[in-house]
């Protein structure tokens, strides 16, 4: 359970609201509003799992200059009150007469003043959580401009400070900890959805807050598909096994995979995992500042174009307060990579019809280079009892 | 890990696409879009956790009439299709330049027609799950009239089927077992951060598929708040512990809490604890088909009344595919209670300054008044070892 301690200083948010400020004096904005988790707690440090609950909107406004001001339901303030933000404005919701339409609008119209205008993100990734109709009501109501925030919370985000990157690197420990004991819970005859609760056990013993996320498949030589939750049936001798955990560890997530053989893993199965690996390494060596997300795609699809056929779509992501969020590697993302993003490597080789196999590791990017966040797999599938 | 057997027949799918559709025509609507992960599987079934990536947005169409039409990445095709869904688009997400806005604009316009009423939820708890640069990409080449569509997900989700009910009745089974177990693990000395991961270990062992929510607070006599994570600081001796708990099973959630004492309890804890299940059994049998939920928020807050003062905010709401969800029990909601609803009861009582003690349990609405999905607790609240 060691670790960074948790939280971060005020410091910590006082340094990405004035890079958020010196963005939007840029691009002559008068405030940002924020409504989705990531982006509040970004700026608010405001944890908590209650986002599961989709009764209620919470709203952050950066202006530009000073400190945030949150706009949230009372249920929240106590906890938005323990950490660094001071003014704090809450209404009863939820309110079907007006859930914090009035408040909100009233607070940007005050924050941006007459005209004023409002950055919100809505670009990729992006989305306004709340009731549409709400929405019409605040710019109705709200005296200010609301535009595109020209990606100012996204572009922070994807570049990660040194506290940060501890959040990631404490995270993939977890997870690294939990691949390392699958030989402990799964062989031939477990079936997978009972594998899926040990291995959840597994990431939590080892110190994972939570455990938003597990997807994986067990099928001969070889998984449809990445993203299935688990089903009633058992491992099979001839199976591989590929269990894509993301846990939590103080609000940040690592993201990566690990395949296992059932029994003796045949030559396809073995080739194919240590080309993937190979893959990754190569993608690593070449992931420096400089270069380009749909370079290093270039770099991934070519390696994986010597050893066989690439599966498709991206080839990796960035990850931090999300399990994907930021850069894509795909051919038409030309996001430059700088130092302290952090990134993951996704390699997938078809092995025919149906039969994927899909390898992930977590890195981030450094002044000279990659340095691993996830402890890299051998090149060697690990094989189950079978 | 007995329970109903996984996912529905398509006749469960059938049965909602017609009722909707015949909310539909007496709406005018030609089509419904649908955009967050609960709608989208209350009509195709499609389940997975990878909605944890904000990366892509996935688009359900349910026509006037036939069946509905999947817009998605083309990572997710597989999935689905295991489905009952058959008309399948995909395109490959992500796509800076066109992220299935075409895709989704043409099959609009094509299964609307030109001129065709497209709902979208607009209203409480809805929210649109894809980027609004987009979406005013779509408004702009889709030749359809885009408008609210009246709650009609929100109405037909609000009122569960038999199949529905059992998913969560045997989810709140799972989080019965577990809560019945805490006395395993939770002692005066035991960190609270380590108590929620043993705690969700429970859940995981008593057959959750994973564990979406785990909130709650230990405090002297009483705690402040009802949604935070938990912290480093180890349970004392007199500390009320609530552990509040949405665990997943075939889709479904469970949402209740339970309340323990470390330690003997002092008469002000042991009074409130029997009050606030004298409150929620008072409510249950007041739960009548007819009533509506403002009265219920009567019949409870009048309750709590006579034995101190309740705790601010709503004093429960529906649940299902999401943690809370439908109705919520407040002065304001006048939706009328019906067979098949399933609500949580979740009175609250103020015992001082930041000292407040939450309960709740589960109901689903029957003809003749209302049936315990949670296994109610007892007046007495359970003892630690303090």
């Amino acid at each position: 359970m060691s670790g960074p301690a948790r939280g971060f200083p005020a410091s910590e948010y006082r340094v990405r609201v004035a890079r958020a400020q010196a963005r939007m004096a840029a691009r002559g904005l008068a405030a940002l509003l924020l409504t989705t988790e990531a982006d509040l707690r970004y700026f608010s440090g405001f944890l908590t799992r209650f986002w599961e609950s989709p009764t209620r909107p919470w709203f952050l406004i950066v202006p530009a200059s000073g400190d945030p001001v949150a706009v949230i339901p009372a249920i929240g303030a106590a906890l938005m009150a323990r950490g660094w933000i001071t003014d704090i404005r809450t209404w009863p919701a939820p309110d079907p007469e007006d859930d914090g339409v009035s408040l909100l609008a009233d607070a940007l119209s005050k924050i941006a003043g007459k005209g004023g205008r409002v950055g919100l993100p809505m670009g990729l990734e992006s989305h306004l959580r709340m009731p549409l109709a709400d929405w019409a009501g605040v710019q109705a109501r709200a005296a200010v401009e609301i535009t595109d925030d020209g990606g100012i919370t996204r572009a922070l985000r994807m570049v990660k400070s040194e506290a940060e990157i501890d959040r990631i690197r404490a995270a993939c420990a977890v997870a690294g900890r939990a691949f390392a004991r699958v030989p402990e819970i799964a062989r031939a005859g477990v079936p997978l959805e009972d594998l899926f609760r040990r291995f959840q056990c597994l990431c939590l013993e080892e110190g994972a807050d939570w455990v938003p996320y597990l997807a994986g498949a067990a099928e001969q030589g070889g998984y449809a598909d990445v993203i299935s939750p688990a089903g009633p049936d058992p491992l099979r001798r001839g199976d591989v096994l590929m269990l894509d955990t993301g846990v939590i560890r103080d609000g940040y997530f690592c993201d990566f995979d690990r395949n296992f053989s059932v029994g003796p893993a045949g030559d396809a199965v073995r080739t194919a995992h240590a080309a993937l690996i190979d893959a990754t390494q190569e993608a690593a060596e070449a992931a420096a500042p400089g270069r380009t997300a749909a370079e290093l795609f270039g770099v991934l699809h070519a390696a994986l174009s010597r050893h066989g056929t690439p599966g498709a779509g991206r080839l990796g992501h960035g990850l931090g307060m999300q399990l994907t969020e930021g850069l894509s590697l795909i051919p038409g993302d030309r996001t430059v990579l700088a130092p302290g993003m952090v990134i993951t490597l996704e390699p997938g080789l078809s092995l025919g019809p149906g039969r994927l196999m899909v390898h992930e590791e977590n890195i981030v990017i450094r002044e000279t280079g990659a340095e691993f966040l996830s402890p890299p797999a051998g090149r060697e599938i690990v094989t189950l009892e079978g």
